[in-house]
């Protein structure tokens, strides 16, 4: 792939410039954007898939009802199909409320009816096809004798009440969707209920959307996959790991998550043929993007389209945005946890934004149940446990601390111009489940 | 497999013959029942499993830190490791505040540091080690010059404050995790921050649960599979592709579903030969239990120790529960909004309670948008569409609106005694998504 000119609306290498860091909406506002300019040039590839394996996938286009649900006209109660013009005046002079009729033939699932003869009521079970000529059911309860007849006698009769109104318990066909009215539109997350619906319109595959594809690579010569025994210095990828679960919870695809090694040439030339290679919708990257003196993704990425700046954010705090060979390229810093908040914080509300997969997160109010202190100038973001209105803060602000993660449910914001807040403080908090 | 008999706790065909309706909250408690108790003689098999194929997964057993996290000693910023006792007393008499210190080589990440000699300071980068001798870390914005010199220029020296505390910006070995402690317990549910944790420890496998095993029947001659084209009478079949989405979506495994013929005796042979061939942890039906003429799971089941009851709800009033050959079995009414719905209040809170997936779905209070009537005596169960705070009910009571039900995101209780609600009335909601 060759160098492309960045897409309109892509930021560009002079939002670096700005003095001072961003705030962490101005920077979730250019990861949003970013992936926008991008979607709007290259939408997404629809794919066809079975419903099975079409769980949380979003639909390509409209679809709409292929016929009648229900397809044909049928009883809501197990009963006795009858015509209300045989029922008005009412025949039993002893019980003048009730009409004596002439039991037809049950009508069994999963056939056509044959048309009811007047005076006569013919067995109904729920969902069963109403004869033609029936325009009520009468629930067996509310017949004598209030039990069904064994099939093939012949001969028998039904009390049924002479007050029952045209079209009770009688679902029309099409009543819950008309043939050719739109059954769900196009970018609808397919749950279950979805699915069911597909299904119940006969549908056995659909079109979605081509998920978002990923390219992910962690940078570093002490980051070594887990499963490797660690040498002196070197410590086992956590990264790769979270970016990447997190990724496909998002919905993402993540076409290869690689370890690259330090060194800036090294980096820049398996990334871009990778990029070639895979034609990813983002680029990301984790680490090498900081003011250190040994930065493989900033140092390799110079000649990029690509802004490497501060963000008013702790931990998380510098960011790189752009393009690389056109494609939208973000860079996390390197901390896992730096890296876990970089995501929840811009990518995955962008992502939302974007292609409308996954769902937001839920953001609510809580009381802190110890005190919190955050440096000036910074939209510090800890981790806590959340539980029913409150949430306790989980390791300290380091941004190494993956156990303390792991025991975290949610994500607490303390916003630039607050330094403390008290036991009881009430926080937004971002829920991670 | 032979004829077993029930477990001890099981439900036994005894509770059918209670009087009147079960409560919700009481069958929701015997559907609990039934698999707590199948699951304490049969805890699931353990299965090795890569991280990445581990998300949403219940970790098997603890996980007790191999080894440290950090793995060694390491810097929290780029700057000089120095010895706090270098620095004490301060050097610079024009300048009493601060020391002057040779600097030695700088230390690569990745690899172990040389000793650091007393009146020197290492250039260190966030992560990297941590040289023996050294005891805290200047952050490089604290230090003249405010930038790294470049490596090998021999003689150098770096001004540093003389105010440093021991341990500053240093991350102890094994302060996040040490070796041996428990870092996730059994039955921990595998998110993104929990592999990502696994995968620090340097771990690639992971034991998890074996995910419990249904299988899934529907019956009913007139249900269809999709994608075949429907004949008079016939209907799609909704409710596999619901509930076998609603069961993977909650952590379980769908062995099979089948559409099964309308014969009580081909129902019950085939059903037994697969419980035998499959040996779920569950077996589910829908379709096939209340009081109508051709009931076939009723009546196929009839040899069977399984209670086919009423319960106070509706849609879902009819329900079955029991065992069949000893396994677990539910069997929810053919509607598909009612299986849907006993799925949601009976089978998934289950499953959450007692195999720890999925989630709990969230209740929370909503004002109703719109007035609702409810039977006397029943607890109905409403779709809606939930948005901050208020609820709009969506569709009409009946259970087989499946197109009102795919634009619902909640259910809505409305309890026994109220017979209606107007709109503006308080109402608790289950968030379905």
């Amino acid at each position: 792939m060759s160098v492309e000119p960045a897409p309109q609306g892509v930021p560009a290498r002079a939002s670096a410039a700005t003095a001072g860091p961003r705030t962490v909406a101005a920077h979730r506002q250019a990861v949003e954007d970013l992936l926008r300019t991008w979607f709007r040039d290259h939408p997404p590839a629809h794919e066809t898939v079975a419903l099975n394996a079409a769980a949380g996938r979003l639909l390509a286009a409209e679809v709409r009802a292929p016929g009648n649900l229900p397809p044909f006209t049928n009883s809501q109660m197990d009963g006795y199909a009858v015509r209300v013009a045989d029922l008005a005046a009412g025949n039993q002079p002893a019980d003048p409320g009730r009409v004596r009729l002439a039991t037809a033939a049950p009508i069994p699932a999963g056939s056509a009816a044959p048309p009811l003869l007047p005076g006569t009521a013919a067995p109904v079970m729920t969902g069963a096809m109403l004869p033609e000529g029936a325009d009520a059911v009468v629930p067996i309860e509310a017949c004598t004798p209030d039990y069904f007849l064994p099939a093939g006698q012949a001969g028998s009769t039904v009390a049924v009440p002479a007050d029952v109104s045209p079209g009770q318990f009688v679902r029309r066909a099409g009543s819950d969707i008309a043939a050719g009215t739109p059954a769900l539109p196009a970018g609808a997350v397919l749950g279950a209920l979805q699915l069911g619906l597909l299904a119940a319109l006969g549908l056995d595959r659909v079109a979605v959307r081509a998920r978002p594809r990923v390219l992910l690579l962690t940078t570093g010569d002490e980051v070594i996959e887990p499963g490797i025994p660690l040498g002196p210095g070197q410590i086992h990828d956590a990264n790769t790991t979270l970016l990447r679960s997190s990724l496909q919870e998002a919905g993402a695809e993540v076409l290869r998550s690689r370890i690259l090694a330090d060194s800036p040439q090294e980096f820049t030339d398996r990334l871009r043929a990778d990029v070639a290679a895979d034609t990813p919708d983002l680029v990301l990257t984790s680490g090498g993007i900081s003011k250190g003196a040994y930065e493989v993704v900033r140092q390799g990425l110079a000649a990029q389209d690509v802004a490497f700046l501060s963000v008013a954010m702790q931990p998380g705090g510098p960011q790189g945005i752009g393009t690389v060979d056109g494609v939208p390229f973000l860079g996390f810093p390197g901390n896992p946890v730096s890296s876990l908040v970089s995501f929840e914080m811009f990518l995955r509300p962008a992502l939302s934004a974007v292609t409308g997969a996954p769902r937001p997160r839920a953001e609510v109010p809580a009381r802190l149940t110890a005190p919190l202190g955050s440096p000036a100038g910074k939209h510090q973001v800890r981790r806590g446990r959340y539980t029913a209105g409150t949430v306790e803060p989980v390791g300290g602000p380091g941004s190494h601390l993956v156990h303390a993660l792991a025991s975290s449910n949610a994500l607490i914001s303390v916003p630039v111009g607050t330094e403390h807040l008290e036991a009881g403080a009430e926080v937004t908090v971002l829920l991670l489940e």
